[in-house]
């Protein structure tokens, strides 16, 4: 029952319901002397919010981050830093109608039954704001990883029918469009789509891709905490993700070996790949190439369509549900994607700082006096 | 560095590396007085196990198990429970050859680089002989959750193009074919292929599905340890797994609302739903409904054609492995894939057991004197 | 590095410093559809607080604390608990002096070792304010376990050299007077030691006791998760305190076996010792009698006497601590102990519920429809 | 119930019973690159086997270790560490009357109360010899310690009302007696002692103390996984251990502030302390000063005189316990001490590497090709 934390070095406990007070984080485990603001923070959080973009819901909320402890005169102290984020807007009589039925897609029948008791308001804590935290934390563990030299790039890779392919992309136009989409022209073809969808009372589900670069080889703990395995708990986790696939992923269950495997070679005086099916992984441990996912986000459960269902009486009944509500989920998910894989590599980046006798020394020659 | 242990509840701890002296695993957590013999867990390595395939090679090993602790006159003691499985039949000199060189697709070199040091022999931990331990503990939990009436099923999906569709299935052909593919069938068309991927020294990947029948709504821990986070980190540890989707998983992404939701219903008194694109988890917790996933298993790596790649003075070399190799991985990764889920769901069902006050007021109003 | 957080099932996370903007705690894991408010938390906060007696400083704060999560229409949800209490009186100028210097006795020098930087207003998080969070997490925890009938008596044993002995005993003086001494006898005669100690600029230690009744047998996981083990660290975690012993504890090394050791017997027909010295706990799990444990808490380190010590510059130099200072954290740190015997008991409990099949026979013959 | 686990880095799980086919431990999360043999391991299991005093059973155990996994051309690969000690000698029939009996001081009762069955033979899990694992994972960590200059001396301190003196102590003594005192004069008034008590059909406690040398400063993690908290879980998980005390312990309770705080100073331009009632933890934290602990042990409960006691079916019975009893275990439980001692400082040593950014920044250059 203790699920709200994640992580064993850099360890997150994420807090929150959409109408309770707030919504928080509390990082323990940041190492100590990182430069760290609110403002470091405020970035990350605007890349989810909503209200920017014409296909989010127009739910006006601040969510202003305020760091709590953890940080003196601008600087990370290693005690836990606590961030809290306020609720402002809850509409609740957005919800009324819908306290007693079990939407489809949603989590209100499952949260019932494991716990007997939920917040029906907005989906209380299985509602998307429960990632404001995640996305806090994931601010942190990024601005460490740029310092170390590793960057993270994520986006929308498809919407629909409507894909990126190879020829496609530009990376320069993720932060162009409101649905993080590296193409323009793909962008505005999903828009279409997107309105088509709206007016049709549905929604639609969309696929997230993420890279991690400069990541150095050797991170990842074999065998149960392997990068992959960690990375896929952290990604899975959110709500919406259906599937995860690491560099080829399910197209590699039809190639041959002969094409699958990367082969080996120096380039620059350097361990380099001649192919990256792999997508940066071997054995579970990062082999210095680019780490490449994709995540499969399923259509938004809230449409405005009448839907099928019961109740908590378990009379069928028919419902419909009004109110606020995205048609598609899958561009405020992207930052909450980065902020999940920044967390999780950066826990076994720490995590592999003991590995070999050799780090030990080095450490401890610098502290012994 | 301590990637060896899974689980919270039902921790399994596996060691051991393919040329050491045995592979085995340490249970910790198990409830007491569940029956248990050495027979329980031989059924489960014997699906595993080389040489009952033409498919897989000829490693003759008899991987029986030893059952050193944990059980007395027949029944669990609720103290951990350590599994031996010696290794015998190790032929060293199949590996002379590549004792320097870093292999594609294997994890030869980022073991190198995590640890500075390597067992090359067999791939050492990174070998596929790691999941016996996995295997033997996943007995276990397949025992304790039959008997709370939930069942296992895993198998064969595809292999390479050859594809079981809805339409082929029968599920009494799993044990029928070495393959254990649900269709007669398919099962003799992949057979082929394989035969002339054999013919030309490369290799095949393939798709495995798994089921979890009977599971009550409520097990899984929002919002870090989701039951289908947890599944995925268990599965995607699985070497070779390069992608994992739920229910109707990467097709969602293309899904409107209004069809990927299902719709509950009441059918013979007991909650219900129409279709069940979720597979079996809404929010993270299990809904009732037949629990579906589906892994990706990439080609083997060990091929005999020769390949480019370097070995640790990163000079460029050609590599031929010769030696004993599987084709395929897949059949053997089935029961692996039915332990690992097996070990997860028991986890979850067993943090399950105080999650509301109810459930607490039960067991000590039991137990009170 | 991340080692503010405490327990496996009934998880708690502490955050906040002595000068920061807060002090709080996230719980995770607490069952759901228990009755709680902020006046349950409240009552075991205000007799943590400053203010209420002439042996404790005067810095003056209110110390209310805020639900933030977890609980909707007066009932937990099962979802993180986060409770937040503002800090209000901070004194800053207070602390300027010392800015520098590593004062004796405290944390200063090692927190500065360790991290490179520390808050060092008030001591920052080695400060007894993070305690709060303890106190506020084991508020819940004391109601859950009242609500299964096991009860903690915590009280002030000894302060300096006035003990009290077995025949001086009277529970009910306990909340009489401003030191929690069970004896109104022993509490007068501490007061005139305590106003001398004053007088002399100098503090006091002294030992904390507690009881928990009503545990029923069974309770710890051996070997490590044993629950003296647990309590230990628990409650060695508190600052200042230097020793821990259960039962007849250090005079246990010098009893024979043949006194030492407790026969069993029945009566009124139910399992009972014919003595206790094992403190209630055997093998590391509860024996259903009463469990009982003693602290030996230090002098409280900052005293207005003049000290040798150095500062940050490695300059040896003479240090006078101005400002409001306790000369004895005995009588305060007695609901801390409280808190975590609370915390460490219910925890245990929680994860005894799967120790049998039995118990998820139990559970899963509930919930399964 | 997975409580045979213990370490967050340095993992160890041990498992194995008293009549069991061995006794064993894995260690998971040792670094690589560490030379290490079955002789490193056998040297500390030496001073733990019974038979080597005359105050000691002459229960004919051989106990040699084998290394099972984790090892490869004589160095730690970084995998997990796998050791077996088979159990030979059993004799059963020593067991045969107390089969349904609870023994005082025993954890009969309480196994029984919390599994509902238990393995009567020797203690099954309860039995000292489950220490065998603990003390061959603490030679592990002994040997990294002793390469990073840091070294354990333990000893037995006091035996009944023989206790030794600061004016006693000659560390050279420990190995020349079978009762590793560090005096000869207190180690014979002892032995004296102790054969009075064999006569008597009686059994005698002790106390343990411990040292680390050489610990830097800076280890250990506020708030809950202090030194001194993690060090007490450890050390009060060892079977008949009562109590624990750090630097001056209980008698700190007792004294004033200005003669408790040790002063700071610079010797040898190094930070120094005056005095160490500290016992070398400051706010949780080592302060490079030695690290001192002292351990209460209770007397064996298993004694030949006649006691009082129940049996399963509730009866009260005389109870006459035969077989091989030690009268006293301080003496083999001072290796267990200084085995669980080594393996908490390193735990937290590992934890340690990643407090600052310094650290990850030295760590990632060096890796970073």
């Amino acid at each position: 029952m203790a699920g709200s934390n994640f992580g064993k070095n850099f360890r997150v406990t994420t807090w929150g319901e959409s109408h309770g007070k707030g919504i928080g984080v509390v990082v323990d485990g940041c190492p100590s002397n990182l430069p760290l603001s609110e403002k470091d923070i405020q970035e990350y959080l605007d890349r989810r919010k909503p209200g920017q973009s014409q296909y989010t819901t127009k739910r006006n909320e601040d969510d202003q981050v305020e760091i709590l402890s953890g940080v003196f005169e601008g600087k990370t102290t290693g005690t836990p830093i606590s961030l809290l984020i306020r609720n402002k807007d809850q509409h609740s009589r957005d919800y009324g109608n819908i306290k007693d039925a079990f939407r489809p897609g949603h989590a209100d029948y499952t949260f019932d039954s494991k716990y007997g008791i939920r917040d029906y308001r907005g989906g209380g804590r299985s509602s998307g704001r429960e990632t404001i935290g995640r996305v806090a934390a994931g601010a942190i563990a990024s601005k460490i990883l740029k310092g170390l030299g590793i960057t993270l790039i994520t986006y929308t890779k498809a919407i629909g029918p409507h894909v990126i392919d190879d020829k496609d992309y530009n990376l320069n136009e993720i932060f162009c469009n409101p649905l993080y989409m590296p193409s323009k022209n793909i962008a505005a073809k999903a828009g279409l789509y997107l309105e088509n969808s709206i007016k049709e009372k549905d929604s639609v589900g969309g696929i997230i891709e993420g890279q991690v670069l400069g990541l150095p080889p050797g991170i990842g703990e074999p065998v149960f905490d392997k990068l992959d395995a960690c990375l896929s708990k952290a990604l899975m986790s959110i709500g919406g993700v259906k599937g995860i696939e690491i560099g080829s992923g399910f197209e590699a269950a039809k190639m041959p070996g002969s094409l699958h495997n990367d082969s080996f070679q120096i380039k620059d005086n350097k361990v380099d790949k001649a192919t990256n099916h792999a997508g940066g992984i071997l054995g579970g441990i990062s082999d210095g190439s680019p780490l490449t996912y994709r995540l499969a986000v399923k259509p938004t459960p809230s449409i405005a369509q009448m839907q099928r269902t019961i109740n908590q009486d378990h009379t069928e009944i028919n419902l419909e549900i009004t109110g606020r509500h995205d048609p598609i989920i899958v561009p405020r998910a992207v930052v909450v994607a980065e902020a999940m894989t920044a967390i999780t590599v950066l826990d076994l980046l720490m995590e592999n700082t003991h590995a070999k006798m050799e780090y030990l020394e080095i450490i401890y020659k610098q502290t012994f006096v």
